[in-house]
């Protein structure tokens, strides 16, 4: 049994990983950290009721390190950079799900975040959590960058293309619409009930950080330099990412061309799942899944991909990863 | 023309006062206060871009009673009664939408908000502002206490029941529904999109304000002393309030008899629709109408009503009281 | 590993049976039969892609019987009384998802279904499918009938105050609330999204067929006859059903005490939790579990209830009797 | 007072037609007529008791003509092209909400509509019901084609673009959302709530009769053929579209430059607003307002723009037009 700490417990991710976590016949919660509250879990996730009845606490690395193998890193960005050298140094395994890891130049994530990075040499190191593209290197290592919820679903759609040169890689268009859990948990004007509800927006239009990121990641699958145009929106909706993709093919091709190319680049994946119908978000809520397909229309490509942001888009891919570093199979506690 | 300030500007109150306002003839809108917000009144409340581009401001109670006839104070309650004795001595008009002014008693004002009422002989004299019972009282008022919308839909739905002597004073069970809108639009956890979305929750139960204020304007219009049980709910939408009320009738009772009360009762009233068929929030959103109906089931009297929370219940019968202190035709800017 | 059929495949219970059963590690899905489509089964539920991907078919009751030994029957009431005999005939167990083996009564049934019951013996001997109250009667049986959702909600909450007489039995109001998943798949006026979204209504007031399978539950635990006011609202959400219920004590009851009979009489239960917070239905979604508290308020009893009506209301207690049926662990595939 | 018949009044657009009617000053509605119902149009449509009480009927044109001066037709396509001819033989005016009258040529409607159109001179020399883009020749107009909701958000978010040359005609893409009325009110199962709540979806991918529609029209206004690639996606809100354009300048343009030329174009247009922030369906709901801003990404251009798909993308414009064809000010009843 693979004994777990919630670092930063009493947000939405944390408290989906610990919803799956109970299901895990190899793993076991031991602590769930916060340092603004003291009480038991379940009385701030009321959903937890009878299942983590025991309390928060703010224990410090050494105790951490004695009650626990694996950590969870739940914290925002800033506070994980902080917190995760000192957990490494004790002998504990981190899933960071943060931003703090995912960038691989401490330049682009200084010129994104707005703060220098402290860890850099560690930064340029870590393995993206993405299972689909660095399954074998996830595998047996200590720390995960574990990715955002766009940008997985944008890199789930484009890299079978990217990869290929199948497309013009300037010519990526990732038009994105996301549920409002992903704005998180703490009380903000712009994510209130009353300002979402029966309405659709833009937002962080050519500034959102998932931007380069998406950027790296598939200019490293790719031989080329990739640079997309992403636009992210918010629909009135609890959970759920969609991505409408649109590219210029280099040569031309089919929709049957594309899809196959979906379904053999994912052959053997399975939270990946290649449709030939029009995906729609509720598909895959609350599940791990991936769904994808391709149309070609008027000569261009596009690509439609939703996941659930909160499981395949966060605390899912983090117990996936988890599983790929423990060596446990890949989709326990996910299916 | 009267000139109109509106105080307390950025909050959903303020903002359907303006939407209301904007489409009357004999009113214009001078001044919109805050306290926080200095820009254009339209950055605040996108949705009045082209109507209201003017700054908001933070005016004293003689520049308002310059530039203002009459003042819609949307202040929270406690800063309510801080400002309007000063509005009032400028020899301002005023529409407190605030709790301040509802209850008649400070002793009971007291007990409920949790602080001493400053103002306690004007508390006891002045008018409730819902037309439908005290019509003639609100004109040429100079200060009206409009109600609460939870209040307004539940005196209207029992007012005539207990006006009549048809029911058991002491068997009433309010049970109240509301959108999210009434919250405000103070950034909360509980009212953030992520929580109240896909959920139903009860809450306040037993400890609502609007109970005390319930109790005394229907005890007002019954000879018997009223004591109802009010549980509020939170509903998964913008706007709307639904409340199923239940009581014992004092003697046998139809369902036909019942509806033809209602209809007599409200004949007349521009605003109360009395229906046969069961009422949804629906058809009153954006509108200024309290829909009602009766049913008669295993010899209890059902009484459901719906109203739009922002506009029957708050700002639309604040323009209401406003048309009847002004002496305007009352259901103008309002059909 | 028992084989199962589900019967009536294309609703909304018969695609969560199969999402639970696809968990299930002692149960296969080998049938799922349907009159109007052919084609796979993922492509009438999209979201069960990759997992259910083999047609549906419409096979004769000999046919079901070669493939599998127990039906989950997600027919329609009437439709399902005409397959079940023959079923069990041919030597199958059924969980009968229907309304259909419910009551007791045929003289009952007829009155509320508008038809003669052609099972009246069965109809009298079927074990009434809520495992907190019929655990032992469960296992073993071929035929189990599975509550309705509103009931389920209902009796979960008011079995422990009637069965130990602590509330006036003709005292009982429940003002029940539904998302609208409950209404099924079949396109109706009344549930189009433009219609229920942004809305909150009452229906079936006085007349809902969930009112007499109640009363003969509770009255069934009770040693009175009880007879219960209950009123169903539609809410705008898709899953989950709140109770609120109001009730006269017989003699002076505490908020503690109240709180207490409910834990005693649910110690042992795994998936009914006792909480002294008010419950939510997100708190519930996606699970099996009902939350459950009490209030006093002004000397009146009030009961807060909560499930998924999807899970604990239908497919999940369908699976929880399965398991009791088949002697495996009762939470099995439902935690 | 001129008096106006409403064709096929059960639809939502018709129901809209009625409710913004109700506040004009010169218009009275006579008649609503409907094939399926013959009770009050306030039980059709609750929302409108004690507005609209009298019958729906089925009158002749004869019996129209006699009744009314107007005729707002919201028949579907097919259906409305067979009733107009006779209508306007009986010297009535007609606004025609369906796509019959608004493509130009017969091949371009029979292609994209699969039957041939009766009316084929009509067609060609029909004035499309922009009025931002036409409004001289909607004035004494006797047939007007109401335009589409996605059609009228697209175009007029790129005239100004496309009539000043400013952008490469062949690089357009029009990735498009809209709230679940657009559907209408005919029961299907992909437009129940619990299919579209919770849910993002993309639909008619390449294949959405809007696009010929808009290509016309960007056409009509440009020098040159403009050829668009339109997404539409189904959002769970009520109301709103909302239109995310990308396209390629053909010279270096500023986000200034861009939002100016939106300025200019749209001076004295009392229904386009011109924004600098990011605009919300929100902002518009319930009313005509059409707002639209700009942004340059990485050399690209991008358009963002929302209206109420219910007002100024069906009933308000059409009243719009009403205004104008009867020579009233073009605002009445819209403001």
């Amino acid at each position: 049994m693979v004994r777990v700490a919630i670092i930063g417990g009493t947000g939405y991710t944390a408290l989906e990983v610990m919803r799956l976590l109970h299901r895990h016949p190899q793993a076991e919660v031991k602590v769930v950290s916060s340092r603004s509250e003291s009480g038991p879990v379940s009385s701030v996730h009321t959903s937890l009721s009878g299942m983590f009845d025991f309390n928060m606490t703010n224990p410090s690395v050494t105790e951490i390190a004695e009650l626990a193998d694996v950590v969870f890193c739940c914290l925002p960005h800033k506070a994980s950079m902080d917190a995760i050298p000192s957990l490494l140094s004790a002998g504990l395994k981190v899933v960071d799900l943060s931003a703090d890891y995912r960038l691989s130049d401490p330049s682009v994530y200084e010129k994104w975040y707005g703060h220098v990075h402290t860890d850099p040499t560690r930064l340029g190191n870590t393995v993206y959590g993405l299972p689909e593209l660095y399954r074998d290197r996830i595998k047996g290592q200590d720390l995960i960058a574990n990715p955002g919820c766009y940008t997985s679903t944008s890199i789930l759609a484009l890299a079978p293309f990217v990869s290929g040169g199948l497309i013009e890689p300037s010519s990526i268009i990732i038009d994105a619409k996301s549920g409002v859990s992903g704005a998180g948990r703490a009380p903000k004007l712009g994510t209130l009930y009353a300002e979402c509800n029966e309405s659709f927006s833009a937002y962080g239009v050519g500034t959102h950080r998932h931007m380069p990121e998406i950027e790296q990641i598939l200019s490293d699958v790719s031989s080329e330099n990739v640079e997309v145009l992403f636009t992210p929106h918010l629909v009135p909706m609890d959970r759920g990412i969609f991505a409408t993709i649109y590219a210029t093919p280099k040569a031309e091709l089919t929709e049957k061309q594309a899809i196959e190319s979906l379904r053999e680049f994912y052959s053997g994946n399975p939270f990946v799942r290649v449709v030939s119908h029009l995906p729609k978000t509720k598909d895959v809520a609350y599940t791990n899944y991936c769904d994808i397909t391709a149309r070609v229309v008027k000569g261009r490509l596009m690509i439609l991909a939703v996941l659930d942001n909160m499981i395949k888009g966060a605390a899912g891919v983090a117990v996936q990863n988890f599983n790929l570093m423990c060596d446990f199979d890949e989709t326990t506690a996910l299916l």
